[in-house]
């Protein structure tokens, strides 16, 4: 089976009803200070960043009625949304695992902070999780 | 803030229903063979781990009736379950915890597989998500 590297846990999104109480508290557990708050327009979301080892570990508010994590939210309440793992190419990644059936939500990557190439992985593909491939520019 | 050092997310659990199938359809996503299938008798448990850079995504589907990882998946179906961030001396880190006035599950470590030394921190101290200390050999 031809397949890519996977060369990290890149990050895993949580979505929070409150942003700024949910980044105190997980700062006060993980003995850090959180990140700025971030905004991703194209998302309708907010987020605060936490890095542990190599993975940023991300609290992620919906910002707009028309969010697909408001939508998240709305439906399941406060949780685990989705984790990313890190490619070289995220365009041959997703086409490698097209040619094995595996099915996809974006075929084109979109945008996440910072310019990470994102594409989403369908849900049902792998139960209990959701999977998603990132291309991002060395650190 | 004194804090112990987060070396790495160690390992994330999701809990599924059917560990056979669902380790082939992550094996299918990810491009690996999974591992072998794993019990931890203690927790009432079998699972199945794939290796992710630093960190290990673990399938865990419970075997008794009476395991805590049962209650969690009939009253959520299955879905993430927990994260465990890698400490040098879980007690000391919880020592650390407790005193900034983090509720903890469990005071003293319980066993993982392969000796794991694990710590739960209270749920509702990171909204949206679960958080674990965990100390393990070099591997």
């Amino acid at each position: 089976m031809t397949s890519p590297h996977l060369k990290r846990l890149h990050h895993i999104d949580f979505v929070v009803r409150d942003l700024a109480a949910a980044a105190v508290r997980f700062g006060r557990v993980l003995g850090m200070e959180p990140g700025p708050r971030e905004s991703l327009e194209s998302r309708g979301v907010d987020l605060v960043r936490f890095r542990v080892g190599e993975t940023w570990l991300i609290l992620v508010q919906p910002t707009r009625s028309d969010s697909p994590v408001m939508e998240f939210l709305e439906r399941h309440g406060e949780g685990f949304f989705h984790m990313a793992v890190e490619v070289d190419d995220v365009e041959s990644a997703a086409s490698a695992l097209r040619a094995r059936g595996v099915r996809l939500v974006n075929q084109t990557p979109r945008r996440g902070v910072e310019g990470w190439k994102l594409i989403d992985v369908a849900a049902e593909e792998t139960p209990g999780a959701v999977l998603q491939l990132a291309e991002v520019e060395p650190e």
